[in-house]
């Protein structure tokens, strides 16, 4: 049952996805998560150091998928033109996760060590955003902005997608807030 | 000399500022802070836990002053308006502090602990900021936007300010970055 398997973290994620979107959190157990698994605790351990560490998992790919879709982007492409389609791609993925993501936005908002965790995780998430940008040639601050506005519509937008039970996706969310960020824009300083 | 005076926590913060931008944080103990106010170390820990406290007793203030600055703007004025001015008014008292503000960058940059917790003084000032636009009648998701905007602006021209040495104000850092803002905006998504 321990033997090396491919995949073994993506399935202990997934594993532990689907009991979070199932049932209480706290209820939950590590031996649970593993057995779903078809795997051992001691194998959950070598790759978390608790259930909690599970729901910050995806962060990687969560920046890999912002920084991938930046470094591709034509020449021409303005810095807005970049995080939009980072957004439009990032939303499409998470789209098909809304109980998943419903479901550990409740843990996180119930807990407020979970919550600086994942304020930490959107910061380091910025910088990423903001150096995919410097090395398409965006210069400071424009990098750094562009990638503080870009975080800042993905947490709103991510806020409602996941509270409300309107049927509106992820991405129309954050394209309303995109156009919001153009009408603030332009209303004068 | 411990005898209650007016403004005792305004002068241990005072006495502090001072010395942390004299000599090495490190150095300095609670001893000295409170002897240069006039006052007793147990007085200190009557208003603050420990020195480093007193480096985040600035944070009532500044929320308090984006939330009054929006408070009394006229009914006309459009959000971009409104955390403009803010920002304005927060610059022009900012700028009469900048060695302390030097110093208290180059303290929380070293250490990672302080580095969180200023991360959670701008989440919540976001959400002040957020809060006081809501009362003034801009509706969600514009007042969470503009908020997110506005703590990225000030925390980007702030960084940018305390760091370089050249003459340029902090709000004149601020109006690049305002403008910035619009040009990215203006950009096309």
């Amino acid at each position: 049952m321990s033997r090396w398997k491919p995949n073994t973290k993506e399935r202990l994620e997934r594993a532990a996805s689907e009991l979070f979107a199932e049932r209480d959190f706290d209820d939950i157990t590590v031996a649970e998560i593993a057995q779903r698994a078809g795997l051992t605790e001691r194998t959950f351990f070598r790759y978390f150091t608790d259930k909690r560490e599970v729901l910050f998992s995806g962060r990687q790919a969560l920046e890999d998928a912002f920084s991938d879709t930046i470094a591709s982007a034509t020449d021409s492409a303005t810095p807005l033109q970049m995080v939009t389609e980072a957004l439009m791609n990032v939303g499409e993925f998470m789209e098909t996760r809304r109980e998943f993501a419903r479901k550990r936005q409740s843990i996180i908002t119930a807990n407020p060590e979970l919550q600086e965790r994942e304020l930490l995780k959107m910061e380091h998430l910025s910088r990423v955003i903001a150096e995919a940008l410097i090395k398409k040639g965006v210069t400071e601050p424009t990098a750094s902005l562009s990638a503080n506005m870009t975080t800042a519509i993905f947490r709103i937008a991510f806020a409602e997608w996941v509270v409300t039970q309107d049927t509106m996706s992820l991405n129309e969310h954050m394209k309303n807030l995109l156009d919001q960020f153009s009408t603030i824009a332009a209303s004068g300083q």
